[in-house]
């Protein structure tokens, strides 16, 4: 049995952002917040999963050399950390390990290869290492692919004030399934559970967490900390969202998401029991360590500040906001450019970037053809004098009329070439001032295929690829209400939200020409592309048989589109990218095979 | 102990070419082969791993209407078959199958899930079926995210002619690695081992299969029956190279690579022994299946042909065109174009479709700038002549001076600027006729990212994409040899051939101004690309210091590019595309962090 809790362990959680490769730079982040958390009087700080290479690596897993540059730069760390004086504070964190050959075509040894891995450094020395046990593979993760998974629970014995406490580390995945290292660490009467994350951001995914980790709290029967990365990498949102559950589910602590913070807060846990069992025991080997660490004792008590959950929009807005921040910095990235049509995208998307990077950073164009409405144009320089991003216009007439004096093109050829000669001075704008292209088509469009490939599909990301359109009005209104709110000038020009779609290729041209209303397009996108469901169980939930077909049709050729389209954040279940893999060429037709 | 060889049965292996999603097509291809069987006398006909549904199917296993499509097309399927007079032979056939929700974030039943399955028709039934026990999860290969490995071997009693034969039935990576079914079988004291595949092709691969279905038939001590598919789906090409090996590892028939084909032979196998066991015995259970088939009896013995080995270029020539042709064909294009410079790359290009659709099906653009030389003009122009291709040329000049008066733009803007001027004349092209535009970008481009994004790189289809430049030449030389062989006409200008490469974006352009010489720059990348070698193993290697850190920058910082590039056919160990993953941000550098 457990003790009553009579130790207080000052845990310190780092919701941080690292970047994938950048192991000086993510090492400099360690030394830097632990610094702050034993200025804090923690007793243990914990940093993310892979924290020292950034997640995900993907293949750099195969190259040894990138292997190698994590192994010695934890060693590094490890000295760092005691020549800087932070020698005797525990710090956990999550690096790429390998104890056999990590290329599947290498002369492989069972149960050795690449490993998820945490550590903790103690003293100038890496003082112990867990390997994770569940490894993902599903959705955006790959982890059968580049891990093997370890077989052995490892629990740390840390001094805090009172006398020693017992703290089991696990990684991510392995609070999610059931079994495993959260069993084990029942068995093994730890005080405290300490989860690691690099858990990607997805809409109402924190609406899950919570539950999920006051279920664990119960099963091992002590507290767990549970602390995410923060930031984008790629595709990926991290939305940290740490928290801390007692182990009867009582939220200790919560950190807001989207954002980087140092948790800092006391725990009561009880003492070490000094009879608790190690070895084979139930799903995992039990290994135990000491860390001889000589805590500070401070006489107030921290309590754990909680975040205010927010709504949807904010959520999303956030998200989209940090994804397409950090996915600038992490690529050296300065300034960006847009198009702006005048439309709901365009508008939505330099306000997302103004938020993002100041509006001295963002660069808009409008490009009025022959059939641009006045209204069009009117929008697009309303927007840029709300938001105060830079303002250019660039006509496309002169060069749309040398490809149609030299060429024979009629309908569709005509339409598309316009939205290319836009795409062509874009690309001219990037080559010549360095700014990175934003592309602006949501995901309703992706889905169908609605924009022209090398037209408005030209871009280096895409702030608005997950989002499908009913989201974009939504966001809108909920960005310009937020900055009424707070006597703010609302960024988008109401006439942007309220007129109806069009891509203004042809004279009186709407997108309802084309697509099915998007109230009623999303709906369908929502269960075929998000649910797999066929066109039976689509006809089952009540959606329009004609429109149903037109949609999966317009999907289902849409692929090759697809995969030729920038990144961008991802917000829901299936992201066109990296979670969405269907072959281009299929000829399965939903209820005509 | 089994028999002496007693019994002979004749197998036929379908070597054939499905489509990924065609259900019905695929169904009506195991009918008209089977008929073709039947009347070879065959008493046993085998078709490919996935057969029915095509491979790889990806995210087509989650949606349970395509499950459901491939399960009562196969019950289908044995009607069919029996309806035509065919219900006595029985047909081995891939498709895939489920015994529980196959999405990951369904209800999960352990153990159960989607099938990578084969089953054995015969008197219009569904008579048996087999789940793959060992799943791929490297290279191109996901099966990790999409099936639940079987754990049962099954075997088929079926008659002959001198008595009954058992038969195991296994699939594709079940042969690949050691243990599992070919184990179980060896343990089952089968005559004959079916392996039935959806392997795709790289170079060299074939060199491989043979000591590996050697081996295997070794510790099965069986015949085995090795059938691949033929044909490309998107990136992969599949080879065929479909074999028969006796117990003791004698070739007894191999098919030609890159050919559909229906391998008919007898082969000598001992009688079924009534004795052998089933149940729990090794690595996997047995279970048996008898099939009471009434065998046609003939007295002439038919002989397994040996196809010869052809030439490395021969064989990576017949993959592009392969690769190619069904790329075309499965999407519905009738028709290519692709710009032609007057260099080697597109010369290459334009011959492969040539070969894979013939002349009158390829249109060829010239699309001279004012910096064009005039070789380059007479070149494309005697490639035409040469091929019998279609040919226009569409001067770029106005349209770039079109944009030129209205934009700022210097250096390498204006290079990138005539480039994606191109782009938008072929998809103009596209647009308007229904061409499939060809990328002509070679694998040491892509890799070093020197092409133009949205400019060169437009198209939705890339011969070359996996081929390095020093190989793109050996084909050209090769591809000309064969033709004089033949007394044909040389396709490829010798001019083509043997000019400095030059992309002609401004005067005296040369590629050795931007990059090191190919010979050097395609070694470094097959250690750093296909090798995954880092910075210290390249310069052990002999690789010079300086050419290594700036091929390494220049890959490292290409990412992106290739992430937006058209498919193209797998011929190496890693493509870009399919199977080689790296962040697109990343900060690791070899050596330098």
């Amino acid at each position: 049995m457990t003790s009553a809790p009579n130790v207080r362990l000052r845990i310190a959680l780092a919701q941080v952002d690292p970047t994938v490769g950048d192991i000086g730079g993510n090492a400099a982040i360690v030394r830097d917040v632990s610094r702050r958390a034993a200025e804090a009087g923690a007793h243990l700080v914990a940093f993310p999963e892979m924290m020292l290479t950034g997640y995900p690596v993907e293949d750099l897993v195969f190259r040894s050399s990138f292997v190698g540059a994590s192994t010695t730069g934890l060693a590094q760390l490890a000295t760092d950390l005691q020549a800087e004086g932070l020698g005797d504070l525990p710090v956990i964190v999550g690096y790429l390990d390998a104890d056999g050959p990590t290329r599947p075509d290498a002369d492989t040894v069972p149960g050795r290869g690449a490993r998820n891995a945490c550590a903790v450094l103690h003293d100038g020395r890496v003082v112990t290492r867990y390997f994770k046990h569940h490894l993902p593979n599903y959705g955006v993760f790959d982890e059968d692919r580049y891990f093997v998974p370890g077989d052995t629970l490892r629990v740390v014995r840390v001094n805090a004030d009172g006398g020693p406490v017992d703290v089991a580390l696990t990684i991510c995945e392995d609070i999610w399934q059931a079994g495993g290292p959260f069993t084990a660490a029942g068995q093994a009467r730890v005080g405290l559970v300490v989860n690691i994350n690099g858990s990607p951001y997805e809409l109402n995914k924190d609406d899950v967490r919570l539950p999920l980790v006051q279920r664990r709290a119960r099963e091992a029967n002590a507290t767990v900390a549970y602390l995410n990365m923060v930031g984008a990498q790629d595709e990926l949102v991290f939305d940290g969202d740490s928290m801390v559950v007692a182990p009867d589910g009582t939220l200790l602590a919560r950190a807001p998401q989207f954002a980087e913070q140092l948790v800092v807060l006391d725990l009561d846990l009880p003492t070490a029991d000094l009879d608790a069992p190690h070895g084979a025991l139930g799903p995992m080997r039990i290994a135990r360590t000491e860390v001889a660490n000589r805590p500070a004792y401070d006489t107030d008590r921290r309590r754990g500040d909680i975040a205010e959950r927010v709504t949807d929009e904010a959520e999303i807005w956030q998200a989209l906001v940090l994804g397409l921040c950090d996915y600038v910095r992490k690529n050296g990235f300065k300034t960006v450019v847009l198009g702006l049509s005048g439309g709901i995208d365009s508008a939505v998307v330099a306000a997302i970037a103004v938020d993002a990077l100041g509006p001295e950073r963002v660069y808009g164009v409008s490009m009025p053809s022959g059939y641009s409405s006045e209204h069009s144009r009117d929008d697009a320089a309303d927007l840029a004098k709300r938001t105060g991003l830079n303002y250019l216009t660039e006509p496309i007439e002169p060069m749309v009329d040398a490809f149609l004096a030299n060429m024979a093109l009629s309908g569709l050829a005509v339409e598309n070439l316009q939205a290319r000669v836009r795409g062509i001075i874009l690309m001219a704008h990037s080559n010549q001032d360095g700014h990175l292209v934003l592309t602006t088509g949501n995901k309703s469009e992706l889905a169908v295929g609605y924009s022209t490939l090398y037209g408005d599909s030209v871009g280096g990301f895409n702030p608005l690829k997950d989002v499908p359109k009913t989201m974009v009005w939504q966001l809108a209104r909920w960005r310009n209400a937020d900055a009424a709110r707070r006597d703010a000038v609302p960024p988008i020009p109401e006439n942007s939200i309220t007129k109806p779609p069009s891509a203004e290729l042809r004279p009186g041209q709407v997108d309802s020409d084309s697509l099915p209303e998007y109230d009623v397009l999303d709906a369908v996108l929502a269960d075929y592309v998000d649910g797999d469901v066929g066109r039976d169980g689509l006809l089952a939930a009540g959606h329009d048989a004609a429109i149903v077909d037109r949609v999966l049709r317009m999907v289902d050729l849409a692929e090759y589109k697809r995969r030729q389209s920038a990144p961008g954040p991802k917000i829901s279940i299936k992201a066109f990218g990296r979670d969405r893999r269907l072959p281009i060429t299929s000829r399965f037709r939903e209820g005509t095979s």
